[in-house]
């Protein structure tokens, strides 16, 4: 039985941000990854699906000054784009090993679980530890409807070899909008469905609705209220079944489930660790230990707090790291965590949404300001560009801020730094923004 | 003779910015404009060149992707470009008077020049007034060679009907930059000649080299000392001789001088009102009073302080209005304000250059990135792309950042909100930006 100060279970961003400052720390640690080290983000998700949309964002903005400047036709070669995606993706697996291992990590490929509350075992081997960190993040959920046990998921988009000339995308969170916009500016034709009315919870409602407009504009047939009733391979392609009260068939070459992921905590025998779990994820403490065994800590997606987002896996490392080597020194501080749908345009916000604001008993106002009317936005013919700030009821504090439209995943950090420090309004007001930026424009958004 | 309690020359943005708010507070305001209500920003300035380069960044943006996921071509239509651009400036002059005649200000088009320090002539028309304000801005300079006094400058480029298959510009400040990246874009054969060795010298010199290289490398033919020894009209187009030793002839089809600005005051009879200037323009003091006449201001480029940009105007005309509001209330601040360069990549400064930092003694270390090797811009296949960050002795705080690359005209704006709210590096690294945006890089930066 091989002994460790530390093990670390998932090899992704999480277990990074636990496994190198430990190990950095002089702490002897192992890391297990039951699939490639690197983790979603860099194989299956942030990362891939940022250079598929490089050229759907080159394709965009080209299109849209077609008639106010530019001529010609761009078109998105999508096994070209897939190759120069998987320049990014191959190299990083044997990359992140190797970088734990020269840190003196020991690596282990593998599916691993507890034997007890500190003995973990991947495939011939048995490891002890004090500490046992848990980083092994989301899976996707499956589809509780007949045919969908083996549709393919985001995964598989992220790596076909060739593009469906119909894609159907099932759900409404930001992995189905960012796909199916992807999809349609590669060149297929995209359907949504959605269950409910609502899609993007995490983002303000009235911009969500203007990225639904948007995404129709340009083609994309989003359904909302159509919970899909059946799937069916028809074929080479799929069927799938979906609506209220008369269902209808949709046809796809490929269709694909990104209704949800759930933590991937099936194998690990939690229970043989005595690990509390719940649907979200391992119940932890604002220290990142589980409620019911301290020497067990849960980080990234896995954990029941904090958004799914890599830099949220991050601080929630740094947290667990610090109480690690100093116990009860740290506390995971979730204030200004910006999110963005990668869409065209991107969807972004940080801070509380206006029902959260209401929820909370605060009084605010919102300033709303109408971006497709200004000059960066105005120059580049965008239609929809709009962004909805928070501000408290002694007008210095910004609550939330909300933007869609083009480089709203650029201007949410400036609030997202505002946010999180705590910077009056007062301040910004004062700031010099660069002209003409599409930031100077939060001169007039706040 | 008309009694106003302010007079404001110049009807451009820093005019607005001491006009609008005096008249707002019911002070009886005259507004004198010797061309075109806006001013050099909306109509020959900022605002033109960014719709034009709008198509070049698109093209740009499609073009650096060919071979990784793009196919086709895109070319800029430069009369269509052209037309989408005066639908920005041309309504700006009518606009703008509307505006201020709506806030009960007299307008006034023609050349204004002082009688005496309280009377003001314009056409037939004189005006007094208890404060006047200087807001006339800056003018092309004469390139003093032989031939060059009729030559075009950056105001004919920015309305010209056609292309010129060969373009060139004098000067190596962003001016030149800019509109050389522009005409390259859109498909002239450009030409770039520079007097010295040193370009863009508001902006890092590591970085500027890297945008000669960037420029060189898309074909731009950048010279450097180049001296233009004179310049002759061969038929439709132009030659210029320059170099140091043996100068060469450079013909094109169009050239401009784009070598610098200077305050337009020659025909304001400034001794008349005992107002002092220099080559940099009407000397102020820190509340931006003359600092001969303190009953006569100066604001925006005019004034012999403060860099020569737009949102530097706003904040003058900001102090100015205070201290005629309420005397001596107001000073400007000037610490923290961005500038930028919007060549493809773009150059962007805020703070102290290397440099500088040296000259007042100070301590400090640089941090060096190469964001070609991140992510955020190897995705877009960037070749041209680094950021240095200026950093002082306490190691808490930012001195100055300067970034060249795709995005760093809105990066920039994150650093002026650091710096000009004097936000420690400390807080900037617990910032948790989005991922992946180019903002997320900061966290690598500092």
């Amino acid at each position: 039985m091989k002994e460790y100060d530390v093990i670390v279970l998932g090899g992704g961003p999480a277990g990074g941000a636990v496994a190198a400052p430990l190990a950095d720390a002089g702490r002897r640690v192992a890391m297990i990854e039951a699939d490639a080290f690197g983790g979603v983000c860099p194989l299956r998700g942030c990362n891939p699906k940022k250079v598929l949309l490089a050229g759907a964002e080159a394709a965009h903005m080209a299109g849209s000054m077609l008639g106010t400047g530019l001529t010609g036709s761009m078109a998105i070669d999508w096994s070209a784009l897939m190759r120069f995606t998987r320049s990014f993706v191959d190299p990083v697996p044997e990359r992140a090993r190797a970088a734990y291992a020269d840190k003196g990590i020991d690596t282990f490929l593998g599916r691993a679980a507890f034997v007890d509350p500190h003995v973990v075992e991947v495939q011939d081997n048995r490891l002890t530890a004090k500490v046992i960190c848990v980083c092994v993040g989301l899976e996707p959920s499956p589809l509780p409807v007949p045919g969908a046990e083996a549709m393919p998921v985001s995964d598989d988009f992220l790596s076909m070899e060739s593009l469906p000339r119909r894609a159907l995308f099932i759900g409404g969170g930001f992995i189905a909008f960012e796909l199916a916009h992807i999809a349609h500016h590669a060149g297929s034709e995209v359907t949504l469905l959605n269950r409910s009315d609502r899609v993007l919870r995490r983002f303000d409602p009235m911009l969500a609705d203007d990225l639904i407009r948007a995404s129709r504009d340009i083609g994309i047939d989003v359904r909302l209220d159509a919970p899909v009733r059946s799937v069916e391979r028809i074929g080479e392609g799929w069927r799938v079944r979906a609506g209220n009260n008369v269902p209808i068939d949709f046809d796809a070459d490929m269709a694909f489930n990104c209704t949800g992921r759930r933590p991937a905590i099936d194998r690990l025998n939690l229970d043989a660790a005595g690990v509390e779990f719940g649907p979200l994820g391992i119940a932890v403490n604002n220290r990142m230990q589980s409620v019911s065994n301290p020497h067990v800590y849960a980080v990234g997606d896995v954990a029941d707090q904090g958004a799914a987002l890599t830099p949220v896996a991050t601080i929630q490392g740094q947290t667990a790291v610090a109480n690690i080597l100093n116990p009860s020194s740290a506390t995971v501080n979730y204030s200004g965590i910006p999110s963005v749908c990668f869409t065209l345009p991107p969807l972004a916000g940080v801070g509380l949404l206006e029902e959260e604001a209401r929820e909370r008993g605060l009084s605010f106002t919102v300033r709303e300001t109408d971006l497709s009317a200004a000059f960066s936005w105005k120059r580049l013919n965008q239609s929809y560009a709009r962004a909805r700030v928070l501000i408290d009821e002694s007008g210095d504090r910004i609550l939330g801020a909300h933007i869609l439209g083009h480089n709203a995943e650029e201007m949410i950090n400036l609030f997202a730094l505002a946010i999180r420090n705590e910077i009056p309004l007062s301040r910004l007001r004062d700031t010099v923004w660069a002209y003409p930026t599409c930031g100077y424009q939060v001169k007039y958004m706040v």
